[in-house]
Order: structure tokens, then sequence, then C-alpha cells
């Protein structure tokens, strides 16, 4: 789809100049577009943000679905978890680092979706969290906190984690999932392994 | 010292609004100078960059040599680190925002010395798990990949651990060293704890 296209071309174009410092201009000229065309597929260049802050959105929460579809074992769900973070960083390097550097430029009913977006993705990890404390899989732990923890340790990878570099998406959730869950296992059970 | 001030007071006006958006004009009127006079402290916009960037590394190199001087067992070395790391995102959240997502704007011989900088601090992190898988502590991790990790967790908290919030540093630093340590112990020894 064409708007889908343009959504992804100006994603490289943000990333790399900033959202402010980029001018109409630049994103007709990077999408071969006029003015008029421009506008009338993205709307406003706030919309356009928008758009980019969707696509990690969407494909983040489809992740989190098929996880919580499959079902299974709060340890495997929150592999599972990191297993589809990764993948959408991996896949998606411009548009997750335009997610994470530019939504303060969000205004309005735009910043109050993406902030409600994001919440709910945090919930499904913490929900993820309380269950295997339920279970008795982990220990007595805080799910916001912990749950903060687990984000930062795999969304922080936007910065070295490159789409055709060194190490797949798997080669560092797999690391990754096993410091996490032995930290966070239960004593008595023995959690992990 | 004015030029400190100036530096500080820029880091606020640049989280804001971002680098490349932010222009000498309105630097001047934050910091309450002419042009002249601004230039006079700070020489260039890049450079005035690179200066917020080096407050925030020389924070965090004082806190990994406080660290490295007072020795311990790695376990004990790294849980510091992280009670370091996070006491400069605490106290620097403006500096440390435009730290991690305006570095691409240096150039050159600054850009060189970030990287530089950075990395170096990296290997003192690397090199205390190194030292632990040495000693038996840890069990037998990739260093680097396991620092990356370390490192996410931590540095992630400048989104939300802000100065006067409801959580300290220290609230923080001891769950996150709690799930990392336990994360990475030998199995053998039961290592943390």
């Amino acid at each position: 789809m064409r708007r889908q296209a343009i959504v992804d071309t100006s994603a490289r174009i943000f990333a790399r100049g900033g959202y402010h410092a980029t001018g109409i201009t630049e994103l007709c000229v990077a999408n071969d577009l006029g003015k008029g065309a421009l506008y009338h597929y993205i709307g406003s260049k706030e919309e356009l943000l928008a758009a980019i802050h969707d696509r990690v959105m969407d494909e983040v929460m489809l992740g989190a679905d098929r996880v919580a579809q499959a079902g299974g074992a709060p340890t495997l769900q929150l592999a599972k978890l990191g297993d589809e973070l990764l993948d959408v960083i991996h896949r998606y390097p411009d548009h997750v680092w335009v997610f994470l550097h530019e939504f303060p430029a969000l205004t309005g009913e735009r910043a109050e979706q993406f902030r409600k977006r994001r919440r709910q993705y945090e919930r499904r990890v913490e929900a993820v969290l309380q269950a295997g404390v339920d279970s008795g899989e982990f220990r007595d732990l805080e799910p916001r906190l912990t749950a903060m923890a687990w984000l930062g340790m795999h969304n922080y990878t936007y910065l070295w984690l490159k789409t055709g570099g060194r190490l797949s998406a798997r080669d560092v959730a797999k690391p990754f999932a096993d410091i996490f869950m032995r930290g966070i296992a239960s004593p008595i059970t023995g959690g992990h392994e």
C-alpha cells in the first residue's frame, strides 16, 4: 500500500534527521511525491509520526496476542514475549528509533492514544509476571518494577541490534531470557530449568 | 562556573525541543546571554552538545572509578555499579535524555571521543562480569551480551526514573540488582545470597 510505504520511508528519514528538524519538503523528496499528494496520504506530519508509532505498536501487540493465545506456563510466555519484542526491534530499527525518541512530539489525542497502547503492552508483561508469582514459578516480586526491568533490557537493544547485523533477534532473546528467568525464578521450585 | 551552568540549562532546552530543532537564539534567551557571550563560553552548538555528553560520562566514570577502587567481590561491584549509574540517571534526567538521543549529531573527533568513552565504561562492566566468571561467582556467560543486558535494564530507566519522583535511584537499583545477580549467579556456588 502506498500509505504504508510512505510511513516506512519517512521512518527512515525521521530516524536520521530527527522529527522536528525534518521538513515536509524533505519528506516529499524522499517519497517522490508532491506536497498535495503527500498530504493526501498522510494528513499531517504529526499524523505520519503517529502512524510510525502505530506500526511498532501494531506489531508488538500482535506478538503479545500470539503469546496470550498460545498460553502455557508464565516462564514460557515471558520467553516468547521476549522473542516477539526483539523480532520487532530487529525488523524495524528506524521505526523503533523514532518510536522511542520522538514520542514527546505527539500531542493531544495522539499522545493519549500512544500512552494508552504502550501501557496496554506493559500490562501484558505485568500480567505474565503476576501469573508466575501466583503459580509459584516466580518469586514474590513487584510486577510493575520487574516489567520495567524486562522492558529496559529488551527495548534498549534498539541501539545495537541491527537488521543484517552479526546477531539475530533469537541470538539475543535466548541469553536475555536465561538471565531474566533465573533472576525471577522462585527459589523453592527452582523455576527455570 | 558560568560554562557549567550554560551546559546544564542547555541540556534542559535540548531535552525538550531536540538538538537540531533548537537554534542559537533560543539558547541565548534561555541562558540570558547575547550571541557573542554564548559563543565565548561554548565555542559552538556541537561543542555544547559534546559538553552535555561529557557531563554524563564524567559522572558515570567517576562512579565506576569509585567502585573499582573499593574493590570486593564481583557481585558487590556490579551492584555498586548499578547504584552509581542509576544515581546519575536520577540526578541528570535532561543530560541523559540528550546523551541517549542526540549522540548521532556529534561528528568527527567528538563522535570518536564519545564512542571511546562509552566503550570504556562498557568494558568496566564487562570486566566485572568476567571477574565473576573467573572467580566462579557467576555462571559461564558471554560478558559482552550480558553487559548489554545489564546496561539496557539500567539505562532505560531514563524514561521513567525522575528527580523528585516516587522512586529513588536506590528503590530501583536494589530490585534490579536482585534480578540480575540471581540471573547470572553460578548454580554451583549459589552465587547471590
